[in-house]
């Protein structure tokens, strides 16, 4: 991953926190600790690689870098709950609601939602093109088959779970990626090319999130192991074995490079598909 | 309370609920049997008074009036829940949680706020309005100050209390009325003089709910009441005993009524704020 947008990221988030003009305790604080408590930021990351590859300069897609890491850190919050997945460890430290209640714990996922629309509702087409993919036609959607996948009532296989991660991770990957494209000025057609490709980055991720979750440990990882296993959920390790789940990745990695073919300055974007795919954290 | 609003208010929600593309129960479901469930439809009616009184046609504020309305029926269910104020009650019928689970609750509470960000999100200047007052400088922030209030941590008197009113009830009339009002066309001075109108209103309503909490059925209401009582919360009630907040309420109705001294067009909105004022439900 190229550094200098998540250092970037790190700055403008930090700047953002400091001049927030209302800040309720114990909410706030919660706020704070999630949205500060380290991670990837590859959803930042994608904004400003789709700023830069559309034309534009970083600044452009800060407004989209704020708003879909708060939407990924609300999104986060709720999964963690006692009445969803049920985690008590995230990032190498409790959880949100292990930390400060589950009533904060509501309201600072709520409070994070808002802030992302606080950011965003300002740029127009990249604002409404975020809502649906963070909504119920995207990551909500996910979440909602998710919640089946949990309780073995939804999933019947491959197809299904594809279809889960698409929605549940991939939607945000492409309103990071198209969301700060077209707020860099993008055309329809580098969008389309930049959501294929983040369609396919998005279900590596997920695949490569499952293989961690059965091959790695909670040391390495700063969060829960063997959670799917425990909460009796279908994934493509459980459906597939550990090999066939690798191969899966690697195919999908190449589809979504390929989907860039033709694209001038795709370079870095080709660059993190491959590191995502290695990644062992 | 004007019906013509209302009626139109339930056609375009019909429109919208069944032109929407992606439809996942159970989390569907309960989106709908939350936002179907009848209601004053107070914050719809507002944000088309907004619209007419700044020169524009109902049509502008369509979208408004749906996303603030979604708005606040995610915040109903996400208060509902058991963490939270942990009521079993709302519009005569069981909470979503009771009706189909605390993960399904808190789902559709989600969806319902980015569907509200997806049908404000291409209103420009109104859309970054309603974020502001519906997140942490807003209601969020209200709800956070009332999860201390819960608590006994957070409130020592009536200023106090008029703050969480002020955040908790009024940002969202405001989003409603002044946004309905942007959306519409207004100027400057008008879209001031409506959010002092909106915020008057906002505790009126409160300080009736708190006196209909203390003194109606549930068979009336719709709702558990006798719930501030059970969750120990400072209510205007226990401050102040019942007359003297009728008193307060008659007082601040008229302070909203004559902060639109001047505005042509004003009527249907002093004729609101008296039918606020003497609800009985």
């Amino acid at each position: 991953m190229n550094k200098s947008y998540k250092e970037r990221f790190e700055r403008i988030l930090e700047e953002y926190l400091n001049a927030y003009p209302v800040k309720l305790s114990p909410v706030w604080d919660a706020v704070v600790y999630a949205v500060t408590a380290g991670g990837k930021r590859v959803r930042p990351t994608l904004a400003y690689m789709g700023a830069k590859i559309a034309g534009g300069d970083c600044e452009k897609a800060d407004k989209v870098a704020l708003g879909v890491e708060f939407i990924h850190n609300y999104s986060l919050i709720h999964d963690d709950l006692p009445c969803m997945d049920n985690d008590d460890l995230r990032r190498g430290r409790p959880t949100v609601h292990k930390a400060f209640g589950e009533g904060t714990a509501v309201l600072a996922g709520d409070a994070l939602l808002n802030m992302a629309f606080e950011c965003v509702s300002g740029e127009g087409k990249a604002a409404k093109y975020i809502a649906v993919q963070s909504g119920m036609r995207g990551m909500v959607g996910g979440q909602c088959l998710d919640l089946a996948n949990s309780s073995n009532a939804g999933v019947e296989g491959e197809s299904r779970l594809d279809e889960i991660n698409s929605l549940k991770t991939s939607a945000l990957f492409k309103a990071s990626l198209a969301g700060g494209a077209i707020a860099g000025g993008a055309d329809d057609k580098l969008v389309t090319a930049l959501e294929e490709y983040a369609d396919c980055l998005g279900k590596v991720f997920q695949i490569v999130d499952d293989i961690l979750d059965a091959q790695s440990s909670a040391e390495v990882l700063g969060k829960s192991v063997g959670q799917d296993v425990k909460n009796g959920k279908v994934t493509y390790v459980s459906l597939l074995g550990l090999d066939k789940a690798k191969e899966k990745a690697k195919a999908i990695n190449e589809a979504g490079k390929a989907a860039l073919a033709g694209i001038s300055g795709a370079e870095e974007l080709l660059t993190l598909a491959d590191s995502l795919l290695s990644r062992v954290k």
